[in-house]
């Protein structure tokens, strides 16, 4: 059945349309952390984070159902759902981070940001780590380095070293955040010849495309320091750090410990509804609804709402964010216990892990992790690879996962380690 | 309560978020043609395509209801779901218009369009008319003449004069017609000058936004040759046009007859959940996904695709494009038959009608469409207006719209003109 699935996949969406696995899976079910396919056939979910609180959660399939049932409009009437839940998540804000518009993918969501930053400096350049993903739009995708855009990458944007925990760049980890900052205002220089000037800088607050490496909180102080002084904003992208991921409080810039000017909200929003946002201050989104005629058709509807609010009230009462931090911690430490000749660092906050994997010449172990990955998602385990060799084994389950989980997932690592080729 | 709910809404959302009317209406309940406010009043909706088959089609909710609570995931694992909406939505195409990537908002369907014909002829350069609205991305934005962009216009854009039905530049509609083509020409031109070169045309094949001016088919045959000969793409927005609102099939360029490249679709294709999609040919969406690494997380995931899919059944099991073909063609008889002093035309294909009023010295009637626009709502009937100067009146209603249905919005229409200060 598979094959047969892949040729129509193939006829009907074309070529090269991004699938997971040597032998792609055939999800029919999910319920919570787990998955069947259409042979009956369970898996343990160790990577979705869109459905954050569990697959097929029935408060937000009830939230969805009702509401569907009752009325799905638009924002240019008025309607109780954007506003409550616009009030309920901007509470869950600090550093006056008071005001949204919501969209319906994290990509647009970024792509409003670039203007937010625009609107309030009247520039246009923009700065990004050197190995990121912000979304698919045109002007985000600038941002990426995957493949370069026809006409070539446009010279408002310039990348900067993305952060690195096992081969760093230089030093120690100290040195390496004041690298980064340096680099950051090497990048405003150019920006600022250039012509264009400096607008934004828009990061993961926990660089989780970049590899997601192991960081401390602190880490961005002389970074934001420069942004400040040169005038820039700080577009912080918490599309996969958000809602609690991190096991330590609502969002990822609160972790690292900074105030963000713009921040983006995205896929575990609405547990799988397509359901995006941007928070700002009022001044950044007076200066940005000043300077464009936003309207976003299916943007804060109330069926978006209804599922978006579902989800923040189930974060809270199921105590998500608790959870991520004492399962991810039992985790964290069977991760780091694992011994193996090519395992270079485990490393982890909340429920997002990495174990990166390293030839014993010290270069990236690409192969073994991508077989690693393979052997694992036989053994009923869905995880996958980041990094830029892609040679880190990535783990980031739904908010859900309990101890026993962390367990059958890591037993079945350990085994498929012994028995994977280097 | 809308004074209050204006006041949160400008506190969570910031200022000059679109509204509609000067007294806002607080929706809560919809069914078919009908909406509710929150004091029990009930409107019949003459305005929103979105609720293609009807404000709160049961169908369309127990799909996503079911759906929802059985799996939801995204395209990187195989699902039957995306297979058999887009096996069956290519099949409406004619011209090889066989695949397709599902999206989840016409914003992100133009931009991918736009990126298709940068992949297929490796240009950058796009001409549009200079009064339309194509979607909200950084990208799309700039097809659109609302305001000016930070930074300034980019001259990869060229923008020609929009056709008009009742103060054409000049001439009968074959004049027009001729016209439109020797503008698209000189863009063409521009775009090669300036070295971008001309990759495509994005057109609504019944200028929706452009005021919906009567035209008939065949308009656009000279410009469709003036775009093959150059070698450009023709990019088609459906969103307004497509699911058979015309009444006539289920596309607008079928309507008008040509053969797009590429075609988008958004709003109506699930009846309010978030999706859409560009349909192209083989060799079109080869080109795109050779150059580009597109993956739209929520985009074409099994709730959409089920959402989708029941809609696409109702339009055909409630013979609703016969439907917008019969009450069509009745309630424009009507419109016709209107006697008022500003009335210059009354124009109407399918379910989407304009209602232009001009001055007795022939300028745009702008402030009494407006007031029109405001008594309707206060008769409990929504339209709205479109038109570059707003002046023309216009009418969209959910497609299961019956003759009664269009006898009472046009009996309140005549009551209401008859005592509008003009």
């Amino acid at each position: 059945m598979t094959t047969e699935m892949l040729e129509r996949r193939t006829r009907v969406l074309g070529p090269n349309v991004p699938i997971f696995y040597d032998c792609p899976v055939n999800l029919v079910r999910g319920e919570s952390v787990w998955l069947w396919d259409a042979d009956g056939r369970r898996y343990l979910d160790c990577y979705n984070n869109v459905p954050h609180v569990g697959h097929c959660h029935p408060k937000v399939v009830e939230a969805i159902a009702e509401q569907a049932a009752t009325l799905n409009t638009h924002t240019r009437y008025l309607h109780e759902g954007i506003l409550e839940y616009g009030e309920r998540l901007t509470a869950k804000f600090s550093h006056d981070l008071t005001q949204l518009i919501m969209v319906c993918t994290g990509s647009e969501a970024n792509d409003v940001a670039l203007r937010m930053a625009q609107a309030k400096t009247g520039k246009t350049g923009f700065i990004a780590t050197d190995n990121t993903f912000h979304g698919n739009t045109s002007a985000v995708s600038q941002l990426s380095t995957r493949r370069p855009p026809i006409g070539g990458y446009q010279d408002h944007i310039q990348l900067v070293p993305a952060p690195d925990s096992v081969r760093p760049a230089g030093g120690s980890l100290e040195e390496q955040s004041q690298a980064f900052a340096r680099n950051v205002e090497a990048a405003i220089a150019k920006l600022e010849e250039s012509g264009h000037g400096f607008a934004g800088f828009m990061l993961c607050p926990t660089f989780s495309n970049e590899g997601f490496p192991a960081l401390e909180p602190g880490f961005l102080d002389p970074t934001i320091e420069v942004v400040r002084t040169a005038g820039g904003l700080i577009l912080c992208d918490e599309v996969q750090p958000g809602f609690g991921r991190t096991g330590t409080g609502w969002w990822g810039h609160d972790w690292m410990g900074f105030a963000p000017d713009v921040v983006t909200l995205g896929k575990p929003m609405a547990n799988g509804h397509p359901v995006a946002a941007v928070v700002t201050r009022p001044d950044v989104m007076a200066a940005f609804r000043g300077a464009f005629g936003y309207f976003n058709t299916f943007g804060g509807n109330p069926v978006s709402c209804a599922a978006a609010l579902a989800t923040l009230e189930i974060i809270e009462e199921d105590a998500l964010i608790a959870n991520a931090h004492d399962v991810g911690a039992y985790a964290l430490e069977r991760l780091r216990a694992i011994e193996h000749p090519l395992k270079a660092e485990a490393r982890g906050l909340g429920l997002f892990f990495g174990i990166e994997f390293l030839q014993t010449d010290g270069s990236a172990a690409t192969g073994f992790a991508g077989r690693v990955v393979e052997a694992m998602r036989h053994e009923g385990i869905l995880m996958n690879r980041i990094g830029r060799d892609m040679n880190t084994l990535k783990m980031r389950p739904p908010m859900p996962f309990q101890r026993d989980h962390a367990d059958l997932a890591i037993d079945t690592l350990e085994k498929v380690l012994e028995r994977t080729p280097l």
